[in-house]
């Protein structure tokens, strides 16, 4: 599983500013990061008129554009999905998540505070604060330490620390339906040497950096 | 491996029309149908200011926006990534795609065709055509059978006896880097089995309908 930090903060703190700081440093070290938005206004991707809008009007469940340099997709929900899910699912190729918002989950989180915007921070001492990013002299919940908004590069010093540095051991992800299974390093290590054994020997094999089962079980009644 | 079939043909000749008409019908049987558009120009699917605009352009690799009705990624690519991974990575709740273009690709086509746009068919007999869509009095190539611009319920016909009568079976698509790793019958079911018998006895385990397997192996250098 790729690591999620969520950056929370009340509306216009300065969450997506101190994430324009962050991703150029994290960039610079050689990390691919991808970056989730929450919406709950709705948004629009697409414009009127455009093949892939017409294609959405006339029923496609998900559409997918793709370029060169770029690709794109939309998708119909009917229910959010869970930002584990999506993560697991849409990210691949990257180190790190960063999700702007999210602030009632409970993946790890730096917290964007200032005190002409809200009395206190979001966050209190169980929350998961792994950082205060505040010019405002404020002892930050739970004990975490405290960054200047301009302190990107020690923000990623920490991060790097704690979620980057041991991403080098082999890892498996098993999802039933999207939903996680839970696996101790044990089973985690023995169920991956399982499966690339069983595979190895396989005509047209050959060692992956990365390798991805999808297992169709049964369909929808 | 979700079905792909591209509908195909010259520019402005009606595919995007045709897959307005198709995609109903499909949609009424209780498919769930997805779509692909190859976009040669570049496109721009986000608003500048926008917070995932302003994330992209600080680096991020991939954005996705999350809300409680859909959901969107805009990704970075080096390459243009091929169709199949495309539809094998961020594709799993639908039974059909359908590829606006890509004519040179090997998957099963579909041309709409009009005498008025070009002399003759887009596809040869080589080129996987199952079906011509065309009001014109012209033989299909390839004795693919020929169907009217109106006729989007006989191909919706056409399509559902050909790839999604057969979709009840188990499936398993098990890809190396991205690249699909090629299985007999024999072997799909042999280590379907071995991998869902390994399992099974984890706890945490309840049969689900699609499991997911991400094994990451070595990191890049």
């Amino acid at each position: 599983m790729i690591p999620i930090i969520c950056i929370v903060g009340t509306s216009n703190v300065g969450k997506t500013t101190f994430i324009e700081k962050l991703l150029p440093e994290l960039t610079r070290r050689g990390y691919k990061v991808g970056t989730v938005k929450h919406d709950v206004h709705g948004f629009e991707m697409d414009r009127e008129g455009k093949d892939t809008w017409r294609h959405r009007q006339a029923g496609a469940q998900t559409i997918a554009i793709s370029s060169p340099v770029q690709m794109a997709l939309i998708r119909r929900t009917s229910d959010e999905m869970p930002l584990e899910e999506l993560v697991s699912r849409l990210f691949w190729a990257e180190d790190l998540v960063l999700a702007e918002g999210f602030k009632r989950l409970h993946f790890p989180k730096i917290e964007v505070f200032r005190s002409e915007k809200s009395e206190e921070p979001l966050c209190g001492p169980g929350d998961n604060l792994m950082a205060l990013v505040s010019d405002d002299t404020i002892i930050a919940p739970g004990g975490a330490p405290r960054f200047g908004a301009d302190d990107a590069v020690l923000v990623a010093d920490l991060i790097e620390d704690r979620f980057l540095r041991e991403r080098k051991r082999p890892k498996i992800a098993i999802h039933l339906d999207g939903h996680k299974l839970p696996l101790n390093d044990f089973v985690a290590d023995f169920v991956r040497g399982g499966i690339c054994g069983m595979l190895s020997s396989l005509r047209g094999w050959s060692p992956p950096r990365q390798l991805d089962i999808h297992i169709r079980l049964e369909e929808d009644a």
